[in-house]
């Protein structure tokens, strides 16, 4: 099965995420060969990631966004730890500080996307600025309406100069997210990261489910598709998501770069040094 | 045996490199039993970088020297990728910029140090300016001779502020080098890492010596202390930086936070939700 098509927000199609199955049980319902494959998967993504480094000609950038506990930072611990730390960096956008807040709003982002042959992955992204920041009505409506042109017209631009872009948005249903707060709540090692806006923002639901509605229609393009995964499963979130990486880095039909050094005199030079300890 | 107290340099010892044993042999000859115990040496390394970022009270700093084909690249692939990229940074220093050349030497290393919960991997540090800038005459010897002093001294500001540092010299002999330069003619996923500079470094392999000899003796302090690896063999040096990572980690003695917010009304506020969805 074509993950990456069959996940892809198509541009410029509906999207109604209360009837998205975040399970999809019909659809892979084996959690031990998911596993096993998603382990090749991982070695796959890491071969791939070296070979975007040393060739050094494209960046990627992903977005990692999804509701509370929808399992952003368990998708980089599953998924993205794959990746040699040397070429992948993640960033994590939180409230904005003075100095930020104080810049237009992809300020912060661009200053943070990927330089050639490297990774970046956003947990929660420039999107916010269309999610939060709407249902919370931080701006007025004709402020950020204007955002999804400007947001594609930036994700253009940087595709333009070879930055290779990936949406995830990861799906959870209503009663999965209650399930996860409660093992939070049960765990020594997971309180720390309960916040009371945890069940506040629960009454925006719907108003939040519109703006991701959205955000996916109106930003999923060619350059810059949003994929929908389906997440109330976390080893099944962790399979397509590595699946859709693959095929996207496999796409790239990258290869090693040509040495710029004569390799020949390197050679002679290698026998030369040889033949000099040998000696002594 | 206490890796971590056997290959640090004690602060104002002496250290002649030439006669340091960079293979250890009859430290650990058994290959397969410490590639096992790193694999779970790793595992630790995780999980205290999960307390270090859950606790956010402190950073720590990796610094990583060597000379070429040292195994400063291998050692963050194989040690440090057990880290959660969430939480960890690589930083790997080149020739400076025209920006950062306007500056003073400390200034791109200090933008990036890790802020809390934080680990950075400087791959290469500030240290060139004692190595490579001292080796080539790139300024003056009054200059590089003060840069001991104030490297310790931003160290020591760094230590004051939380920041855990450990600094690593891989150390591997002439012998052993040519042999990596000579693996890499003959690997096309290599050959792409190969550079002029490779062979004609090695002329000063005595100078680089000498300036590594008073790098690590001059600037191996309790707040930093440097070790020397023997890494002749890629799967010992992988062994002792991960046995060294966990001795320093675990001497944090750190914790998960306690949460802030009121675990009782989260409760009260779980089961009123529960009862909401049972009762629709």
């Amino acid at each position: 099965m074509d993950y990456y098509q069959h996940f892809r927000v198509s541009p410029g199609s509906k999207l109604n995420l209360d009837k998205f199955d975040a399970t999809c049980k019909d659809l892979h319902d084996d959690r031990k060969a998911a596993e096993e494959e998603t382990l090749k998967l991982r070695e796959r993504i890491r071969e791939l990631q070296y070979q975007l480094y040393a060739e050094r000609k494209r960046s990627v950038l992903i977005c990692l966004q999804g509701r509370d506990a929808a399992g952003k930072d368990g998708t980089i611990r599953h998924v993205f730890r794959a990746m040699n730390p040397q070429g992948c960096r993640v960033y994590s956008f939180k409230v904005p500080s003075k100095i930020e807040a104080e810049h237009d709003y992809l300020w912060r982002h661009h200053r943070v996307t990927p330089g050639l042959g490297h990774v970046a992955i956003f947990n929660r992204s420039h999107y916010e600025e269309v999610l939060v920041v709407r249902v919370h009505n931080l701006v007025p409506k004709d402020v950020w309406k204007k955002r999804f042109d400007e947001i594609n017209q930036f994700e253009k631009m940087l595709a333009n100069n070879g930055t290779h872009i990936l949406k995830f948005y990861l799906h959870i249903d209503p009663e999965e997210q209650l399930e996860r707060f409660k093992k939070r709540l049960d765990s020594p090692a997971k309180q720390w990261k309960i916040s009371d806006a945890d069940y506040s923002e629960r009454i925006y639901w719907d108003d939040y489910t519109k703006a991701y509605e959205d955000a996916l229609t109106k930003c999923s393009t060619d350059h810059a598709p949003w994929f929908t995964i389906p997440s109330n499963r976390k080893w099944f979130r962790n399979y397509v998501v590595a699946k859709i990486m693959v095929s996207a880095l496999e796409s790239l039909n990258m290869s090693y770069p040509e040495t710029s050094v004569d390799l020949a005199e390197i050679r002679r030079l290698y026998h030369e040094e040889k033949q000099k300890e040998d000696d002594s």
